[in-house]
């Protein structure tokens, strides 16, 4: 059963995060799967109490499926995910190992790069996150040493755990690591990840006609 | 169907993190579900190839159940509350809220409240941290101003959410925002939590005695 699935996005950001928005996850997922969808927007500069209703703290993407609503990129993956064993198997121990990895990503890797991030944004380029944050990356580069894929095939968890790893990769945190590096080159080499990336630039380049 | 389930933590942690080690948020969980359990234990001081093995970064906890294995504690979370309709409802939308919350939890909040913290101990008292995290708890007084729990009824959210807000508000973080302290006091005022509280410190105090 596939419906009528809309992942609702910003209708304008500025470039720096063109390509970067978690609308990207949601809509890399359905390609992946091969599920339609619609994209709908809500103002980025005026976020109102419709918004705000939607996504309790004006953040994008969340998502409509027949009906149903959710927030959070992580859980509208999960949601997406449970549809399609291309994504995460239905049962069991390859099931559980998508998700601690889908959670790992979220809590112990997202959980330092964002801060990480938003602390250089800030203009504090020294950090005591950073060595904090490489100690994730050695054990993620020792995850990944004899495997392309966290859990032996493509799953959710190395949609979102590759994505969550693109910024740093960006700003040189992931030099000398070329076990990550490739593993992001390797998820992005995908058509479904191609399309999707496409997709969210076209989407904002063209919102700039308008405004 | 209940089985076996074992629960691992650490053999013994100094005193400032006992009450707080996140097999605490798996011992209420199963309190809360009525489901038996075992504790076991991973050498503190020496985390080998068989704990790296079972939790790549080398944290606790992680989970049996009948054989199935599981590590990051929202993830044995989810695992946990898929067993029971008392901290997670079986589907549709009731089930769709909580996951979102579960993930809002751990990517939109400890996201912002783990690091801010680290700084702190790390020395750097003044943080860009704060005022994400300022913006985070406006939002959710915004939540809980008119509802006791996250979704309607308690759940694995509220579980999650209340124990990401103790450290915050044992630093004085929550100070002036009632509506999150009584939210966290609701939540330790369960008998569950109680309970997997004072196992937790009954555990770590023990091993004092053979180290």
């Amino acid at each position: 059963m596939s419906g009528k699935i809309t992942i609702w996005t910003f209708d304008w950001v500025p470039p720096g995060p063109r390509g970067y928005v978690r609308d990207l996850r949601l809509r890399w997922a359905l390609e992946e799967a091969g599920l339609a969808y619609d994209v709908a927007t809500v103002p980025f500069d005026d976020r109102g109490p419709d918004h705000i209703a939607r996504q309790p703290f004006g953040q994008v993407p969340f998502l409509d499926d027949n009906g149903l609503r959710l927030f959070e990129s992580g859980a509208c993956l999960l949601h997406i995910a449970g549809k399609t064993a291309a994504l995460m198997p239905e049962g069991g121990q390859a099931r559980a190992d998508v998700l601690q990895w889908v959670v790992a990503a979220l809590n112990s890797v997202e959980m330092v790069t964002v801060p990480w991030w938003f602390l250089r944004i800030s203009g504090q380029t020294e950090s005591p996150l950073t060595g904090w944050m490489e100690q994730r990356f050695d054990r993620l580069e020792a995850v990944l040493a004899d495997r392309d894929w966290l859990t032996g095939t493509f799953s959710v968890a190395d949609l979102l755990l590759s994505d969550i790893l693109r910024v740093p990769g960006d700003l040189g945190a992931l030099d000398g690591r070329d076990t990550l590096k490739d593993y992001v080159a390797r998820n992005q080499a995908r058509r479904a990840w191609q399309k999707a990336h496409a997709d969210q630039l076209a989407h904002f380049a063209a919102s700039d006609a308008t405004r």
